[in-house]
């Protein structure tokens, strides 16, 4: 059915549909088409993790976050992940483990961000882009778990990751 | 600074902005604006939660998802949380309580989704809108944690709903 391209941004396109959905019912349909992104919880060592501090124009000033960001065509999560850790922290991964996907917003986008921790990282050069402005902030895990807790709004991605993170190493004791 | 409104959908606006950084570089955003949302945990006793199953257009199929909606005008996301559980599973909430709240994507949306847990279920009348498809799941609440681990992609307000409502459970032994 008809299918119309509304707007082609940097970050994603925006798409208006006519669906026909499964009870036969017709609807347009607003999407926003992204290509997917990884983000990552980098473990320094067993109980400290390196979070970022980043404005973010959308939610109008600086978040706690995880480190992410948009996969590239033709680019796997795993290898996004390994590339996004060092442009945007200056660490390499010695090991990345899987840790679950998200679908950010489902009511509108088919955003999926792929979560992995980071383990044995050592020293690379960081890379930003000119529109990211981060700060490296280096936590205990602990306290990144309870920054979750004390935030009035917390990112859906970073909040995700540090959980699964969290019961990924309980699991192993 | 400029700001052009892109689109006018029925879920969002989307516009685009020239922005002065914190650094002071100028860029174009493009910003999904979004009126938030609230979501919900049912607990049908102890032990049991009410999850639903939702055919979702931009994602290619149906989801497990905890009940969720858009806030009205002027609506705040506790009143918001209450009548969305209702017209999504047809039962009133005796008793919410607050879990948290996320970012859904803070890249380009300031889409916040507010997370309860709702308890004290009573019956009441489901009132679905003509695009919501919906069937409602009852599960152990076990069952559901199990879930984010199973799914290869799972929806980022329930897994944030349902983990930290776990917590939330821990903490009270």
């Amino acid at each position: 059915m008809g299918e119309e391209r509304v707007h082609r941004g940097a970050r994603f396109e925006l798409i208006t549909e006519t669906v026909e959905l499964p009870n036969g019912r017709r609807v347009d349909l607003d999407l926003v088409r992204h290509p997917g992104a990884s983000a990552i919880v980098p473990f320094l060592d067993a109980n400290r993790v390196l979070m970022i501090r980043q404005y973010r124009f959308a939610t109008g000033g600086e978040l706690l976050e995880i480190p992410a960001g948009k996969l590239d065509p033709g680019e796997t999560p795993e290898v996004c992940a390994a590339r996004e850790l060092i442009e945007e922290t200056g660490y390499r991964a010695g090991r990345l483990e899987k840790l679950g996907a998200i679908w950010t917003s489902p009511g509108f986008t088919d955003e999926v961000i792929h979560l992995f921790a980071a383990f044995d990282l050592e020293p690379d050069r960081q890379a930003l882009e000119p529109d990211e402005i981060i700060e490296l902030v280096p936590m205990p895990f602990d306290e990144a778990l309870e920054a979750i807790r004390r935030a009035e709004v917390f990112d859906g991605k970073s909040l995700a990751g540090l959980m699964l993170a969290a019961r990924l190493l309980d699991a192993r004791g």
